[in-house]
């Protein structure tokens, strides 16, 4: 800090130019309430930046990882889930989620922000790209058989009702969880499970990619289907956990919080330790590190720490990381093999299930006053907290969203028709090839 | 904010340590002076790198929607006129932008940032990513047929001569649409429509690309001539709009603006709004919604709102999305089937058309008290103005764009042989493919 | 700065909560205190998001100047050279660097952050970027050779030893050089040189890819091997340029510092001149512009000005630019046709021989009070300890990195069979292709 002494020439002037001792300290007094808000404005600005980025992170790894002949229809599904999802928020999101609450449950004023001054602007744009986020989750989970026209119908109920509901249960002062002590900083709940189990829900309506799992002879052979593009895959990941900066330590929700840092550590090292952790396990359970693996180590490890990474230790951290990473393989593994749910880029596991573990992972490594898990000497009682919310949105998610994707299939058609599938559906849905000019084999 | 209550021991060590009342407040005020200067510096150097990186989304979005034997090309474009235009910037551009004006005309002052000071380096900073936005407009509307030399010649004058001079009119405090009250936030017309007429000049100039308007038995054939990678074209898309939250956003130019938020709220939603309305426009138009026409209707949007993003209600905002959006569609058509003007990534439509759209959408919908548009009860005023800026500057830049560009063509030439156009300019230009390994058609 | 007069009621309310007058003024000053915090807490977690964003950079620099069939290896590589780094520097890394001197040879305490507070805890997120920088300079010297268990052995080394014991010397107040006065803003030496120098060890130790330099009739002939994907190593290279302002303006370590424009001022020419330079430099040389050259160019201005960017002027940098653009080019062919190492992506030339210019150019175009170069009448006193500190960490690196990948040759093997180097990396080290469907020549 730089409190310099004053020059002479300086004292004399101010000297004549204050009116008076008490009109000279409120004016500083209101300078500094105006500086409050400016590190609050500009910080949650270029966080929310930072997590509207998070979707080209998304459109990139959902694309890298599936098959080229559907790569313009998910990068259309990314761009209108956020397009829709925003308009949506703005006219009904926000005021579910952060209107007045009714017992708890949901808000119900401030549709279309209504009256809204600066500090609601700056915090709806910060909300905004978390729904945006959950939004898009899903893509990636119903890729390559979705029928365009039905995604676009998902992405507006999400952004305006499923996501809002939870998210007000647990980020409104006045929602039931939230007054239980349910700890969800930057939500792996609110917004990764959220996502996770919505494309929980559309993976199982909409049923397997045709060939996926082939019954021959009485058996079922599980197909792997390579992604198409792993460089752009790997970019994702990279921006994903760019922006992921935003989303954890702009969670903070202020510019002068000092714990911005120990919320970025947590989330550098929670990341790096869950891409070691998948990368290993995939090495022992493969015989190869896989690159696909890999690069979903460090989501499933920024999923982890999303809830608890203002509270958890960099040791905990580390710790929950790791965890992540190892789950994230044996639940793709899991969905895959044993359940035969076909999620084409692992949306269920890096975001439903290393979302729940994050969420129980603050009933056991949170080392802060105000919240304390297990392992710091804190008991049982955050733990149940966690999981009794775990278990609420889990069921709301679920009953909701497989209403709405059987409503979807009942009425306009959830799924493209199995020539078109095998077509593409970049062709059949768009129009048009996203790799025009390049061979590309046609098996693929 | 957090003026805590000192303690004892606290205020006893500063009752000690100053050494009078009037000393400790001037520093106060010197501190609160500094911080003014501190919040300006990190917002604007941030949205300043913000801006720059729409370099790479620029550079995605048009090698996206180009075909893959002249990616390179492009790429080197996008690369050079940035480097050759910051430096061109420094030793000019910002002279006759920024420096004292002629007469309202051109500036004459600070050539090589002469005597510049940290402020005066902030704002150049701050500027000569706009400078460097202009420029790399028009490099998508040339593409797949110029000589590499002439559009190295073209980009030191658009950062060196056209860009700044009609910047000087309207963003110095003495240009004379600036005095007339035209407004132009964040440079709708400023940046936007400069590169997009310069863009239109150049591709009527260069004329259409091989191949792409064929005439037989007596009747013209337009030949749609598909993008080689839809996955970096969206990616630029996005980039292109995370940038643009530091292009609108930062254009406060001051990081203790609270209307900062405001600003990211209607450029969000109008992207949001410019995304929707091109698809679904494309789907009325072409059967089904078109993943390039989606792409280009978020800048579309963009491009409308930039003008107004201060100004304009969120409903505002939402509106001029829309019509930006269907604005594009219906322009690229425009251009391409009736006026046979061959625009690659359609960079006219977004810039130019939008880029007057926007401008003219601040007369309709402004909303405070400095500036108000015809549909708040500000009468035709403020309408009038945004029209002749928007007349004044096409004028400006198609006449010095046209002399330009034919003076290239009759000096130096301006377009690479059909032979090299055919073969691929990365071949001809550069002397090595960007897609090295790669089975690319050789119709493509 | 918006020293507002206060209104009549706000003086009311003031004058009657007030217990005190220095209650109130110390309020004030600590307020001003946890601003000061606040500036630096924004600035450098933003800076630190940058600059980890440049690991994407050098992925896709990386990925794309190489082969399709080694991508997924490279960018495991990458991904993976961070993601152990970060813990290693957790662990120790930070702990050997920024700990208590031991002779200013290297530190000892802070091992696991422990005990650190909100301060250090910023300042390690904002170090470990810059180790993991410099760790991942060197995947793409031994790019397409290198077995993956190596390189992670390699990867640990570098961030929790080579990397710290330098940078102590350096960048700890109490580091031998450090006490002489050498001149590192943001790392030319401390980061990039030794990142080239550790890549130089690597490839020499490895050795060429098979093809490369190939012996007919007594005559070595050397094969151009070009890179697969240009769009991605383009993009790589806006996404470096961008992270760069984070790498350089963060490290003004201080978000009240008003010379952080003049950082990023420096930072825009020198890496506008680079690419400039480096394009001209190939266009004469190879009779073409070269996009990978001049690609090169502007990391190349990059490199270069770091470690003087906060004491050059807007003209120096352009010439330090100039300059590491034209060594770039001269740089990477001595390496290639003269030396015959091999060096897929130039990044030994690009960050060993460019960090080298970059330090001594500090003792060239350094114009500050506090240091002073030769051309600006500071005489050859920097100069020479500038040149002390290149010789000694290049002294340093090589010495350690030939111990380090000797002992990994001959133990756990450093590179991998020829038979699986000419099937790609990608299946023999990780089973599975990152094109898959693509039709790429096999013998790419």
């Amino acid at each position: 800090m730089n409190l310099k002494r004053p020059s002479v020439v300086v004292l004399l002037v101010l000297f004549l130019s204050t009116t008076g001792l008490f009109a000279q300290e409120t004016s500083v007094v209101e300078t500094l309430k105006l500086y409050a808000l400016a590190f609050d404005m500009i910080w949650l600005v270029l966080a929310a930046a930072l997590v509207f980025f998070m979707q080209a992170g998304f459109a990139m790894v959902e694309t890298g990882l599936t098959r080229a002949k559907n790569a313009s229809n998910i990068l259309m599904k990314n761009l209108m889930d956020f397009s829709a999802g925003s308009v949506v928020f703005w006219a009904v999101g926000w005021a579910i989620m952060y209107g007045a609450s009714t017992g708890g449950l949901f808000g119900t004023s401030q549709f279309f922000l209504a009256d809204a001054d600066s500090s609601l602007l700056r915090d709806w744009m910060f909300q905004v790209v978390f729904a945006a986020t959950a939004a898009t989750i899903v893509s990636g989970a119903m890729a390559e058989r979705t029928r365009f026209r039905a995604y676009l119908v998902y992405s507006v109920f999400i952004s305006g009702l499923i996501y809002p509901v939870s998210g007000h249960w647990i980020w409104n002062a006045d929602g039931w969880l939230a007054t239980l002590g349910f700890h969800d900083f930057a939500g792996s709940t609110v917004v990764h499970s959220v996502g996770g189990w919505a494309a929980l829900a559309g993976a199982v309506v909409l049923g397997p990619r045709t060939g996926k799992y082939v019954r021959a002879n009485g058996k079922l052979s599980v197909k792997a289907i390579p992604g198409h593009n792993m460089p752009i895959a790997a970019l994702g990941v990279f921006i994903l956990w760019f922006g992921w900066y935003g989303f954890n330590a702009g969670s903070t929700l202020s510019g002068t919080d000092l714990t911005i840092a120990s919320v970025a550590v947590t989330t550098t090292l929670a990341a790096s330790a869950g891409a070691i952790a998948a990368m290993f396990t995939s090495w022992i359970w493969f015989g190869k590190p896989d690159a696909s693996m890999s690069l979903n180590g460090a989501p499933a490890g920024l999923v982890g720490i999303t809830a608890g990474c203002g509270v958890a230790t960099p040791l905990g951290a580390v710790i929950i990381g790791l965890i992540a990473g190892l789950l994230v393989v044996l639940s793709v593994e899991f969905f895959d093999k044993v359940l035969h749910i076909d999620d084409p880029v692992g949306a269920i596991s890096v975001h439903g299930v290393c979302g729940v573990w994050g969420t129980l992972a603050v009933g056991l490594f949170a080392d802060t006053d105000d919240v304390r898990g297990l392992f710091y000497g804190g008991g049982f009682r955050q733990l149940g907290v966690q999981a009794l919310g775990v278990v609420a949105v889990l069921g709301w998610v679920l009953a909701v969203g497989f209403a709405l994707f059987y409503a979807i299939k009942a009425t306009i058609g959830l799924r493209v028709s199995e020539t078109e599938e095998l077509q593409g559906l970049d062709i059949g849905e768009h129009g048009s090839e996203a790799y025009s000019g390049f061979q590309i084999f046609s098996t693929q």
